[in-house]
């Protein structure tokens, strides 16, 4: 799945170097510079582990500022305890100071095996060369640069039209470990030359991650390096939106939309993954319920298994809706899969082979009717295949 | 892994017949008779999709009376609506006919596929069968009769002497599902020639389940099916056991140990497992939170992965503390793979190729010290390979 060139706002430039920081042989370290200094506005994890970078950025991203990220992939730096804040504030401090802005405007973000200090003696020497090489690399040098065990570079752009000025979003993203997406660290960079206002960047960003990043991770269950940054830089030159002018819809859809088709790209790419499944929960009695019941089919080994498998089990579906917690009777409960119901009140309707047909696709959709209340929640996943497995018992060694 | 033969209670008789029930060729039906009434207890699934045996069990159980068990394998009837009762209905009253019984003191149990009518015309013809063979099976025939993905029988037996009289308890099960525990369906049946008073046959049940059984499963996150009955016909003379006898702690020993070595067999048989792995966390700020942190690092297939792939990747433990939703400092945390403690207060300790070494092993400890408060709690899993996969995605095509 490669990307074809994709438009980048003004004003961004991008740098990829390889300094072998778990492994020779690739760009591995990676800038994003804002020409001039941007709003910024960022969601980190809530794992209560978090990465140095995490600590720091969550600490940073208060003011509302922002011009440069750096990023390495192959090292988390977390769980390195003081010698991990020691090492992401150095780095910043480099980087800083090579390109000459301030020091808190600089966001450091890691991603890789935890535990292990970042080889800062590698990453030292190529940051000059990082700096000098800005601008000769491009959006997707960087996208590459920050892949573990992803198998396609993430990227997506939207450009809208704001008072007939023309604004860019550019997205790049990384994550792969799907089964549970709470430990697939996922770092994705936002890039826009629109002219915001931080409250209106700041709520577009919000919603945009509800819509799309949210859907694939439960809040309480994320890794200890998760990050979502934006940078708006203003230089498409539109009049200033905010959440009261008319132009801020048109900006936070083409937002969401960025973000919604990133956050497919890493289910797609869950390690292993051969589906795309799309669960719905409907009529739940209420939107936590309906929440909880939909991440509890899509977290069930044996419901991902057998979509694998090409299985219409519908009773794993519902035994995951039984012990899911919320209130559920299987004598009120259709499942559908695809545009099959292959469950009504409870009961089989027997069309299996027609189910079977829909459960063949690369894309699946479960839809579950519980007949209980109002609400309804829809969690993208994939499905679970030996090429996990494989992929995370040899991902370190 | 074959079980010797091993001693079981006076007057209990066994049989195990071919019913064809999912396919031909293995013997899936079976009978478990005690000779005279006996004084029943038992623990039925959390789930609230209840199979229909499940939902007679727990209503017959209340008399605190059993005397027969019918048991098939290769359906659960479960998630087939009325006809399902029905079926269960059936089938016991057939047994109770051919055995001359009070119905209700008949459980019939399923376990296998859901959502597919039990073959009552493949069933029906059976009974006959199995009542006439009753005593020319072994408990070893009943263990296997009830095996689903299942690679081993399981069965285990103690001998204690109670007043001067030997008092016999064998237990037989079936469970093979094991990535998160709450989907395997369990079925364990347990008999005692012990004379023993109903409350305490029942404190003594829920005291042994709650180290063996509901160590391997979430008491909210069972299967529709998972039933453990014991039946006591106090044929072996000794006087009787109630909680104020001294004798009642022997009993309740004995079969807790019986308990736990079936449960610990359940989990060697985890489906493509090649581990045992206890989790054992210290300290916690409450019992609650200690089992809640022991099954976030039990069920997270990063660990389980890791673990099938001999590394001893100790961040992912540390990532699943942090997600787990626990009181946990980082800089707290100690976390030990066997003998080795491979971090001590949230820094690594650098033995990397000492707790491999542990990790190798056939049975693998992971402890965990959180210095947050006094609890603690401990909890059996297993690793999570590809064999896995392959089982669950082909389970039922």
């Amino acid at each position: 799945m490669n990307t074809p060139d994709i438009a980048t706002p003004k004003g961004f430039l991008f740098a990829a170097v390889e300094a072998a920081i778990k492994k020779p042989g690739r760009k591995d370290l990676a800038l994003i510079l804002s020409e001039r200094q941007a709003k910024a506005a960022g969601v980190f994890t809530t794992n209560r582990v978090k990465a140095a970078p995490v600590r720091l950025g969550i600490e940073r991203i208060r003011s509302g500022k922002g011009q440069a990220i750096i990023v390495n992939s192959g090292n988390a730096n977390a769980c390195n305890g003081k010698q991990g804040m020691i090492d992401s504030l150095e780095t910043s401090r480099i980087v800083a100071g090579a390109l000459d802005i301030p020091e808190d405007s600089v966001y450091p973000c890691s991603t890789g095996v935890i535990g292990k200090p970042l080889p800062m003696e590698r990453i030292r020497p190529r940051i000059t060369e990082l700096v000098a090489g800005l601008g000769l690399s491009s959006v997707h040098d960087v996208a590459s640069a920050i892949m573990t065990t992803d198998t396609f570079q993430k990227l997506a752009s939207r450009q809208v039209r704001i008072n007939n000025r023309t604004v860019t979003i550019t997205g790049v993203c990384k994550g792969a470990g799907m089964i549970c997406p709470n430990m697939a660290t996922m770092l994705c960079f936002l890039m826009t030359d629109a002219e915001v206002a931080l409250p209106a960047l700041r709520q577009a960003l919000h919603a945009a991650i509800r819509v799309s990043f949210n859907r694939i991770t439960v809040d309480g269950d994320r890794s200890t390096n998760d990050t979502v940054l934006i940078m708006a830089n203003g230089l498409a030159g539109n009049s200033r939106i905010t959440a009261a002018t008319p132009s801020f819809k048109t900006f936070a859809a083409a937002l969401a939309s960025v973000a919604d088709e990133l956050s497919r790209k890493i289910v797609r790419d869950g390690e292993g993954a051969t589906k795309l499944v799309e669960v719905e929960v409907l009529n739940a009695r209420s939107g936590r319920e309906a929440k909880k019941a939909a991440y509890a089919i899509a977290n069930s080994p044996l419901v991902k298994t057998a979509l694998y498998g090409n299985d219409a089990n519908w009773g794993r579906v519902m035994a995951a809706l039984g012990y899911s917690g919320v209130n559920m009777e299987e004598g009120k409960t259709d499942i559908s899969f695809g545009r099959v119901r292959i469950v009504r009140k409870g009961i089989s309707t027997g069309l299996d082979d027609s189910a079977t047909d829909e459960i063949r696709q690369k894309e699946v959709k479960i839809t579950v009717n519980l007949r209980m209340g109002k609400a309804s929640s829809e969690v993208v996943t994939c499905d679970l295949t030996e090429e996990y497995i494989k992929i995370n018992a040899e991902y370190r060694t």
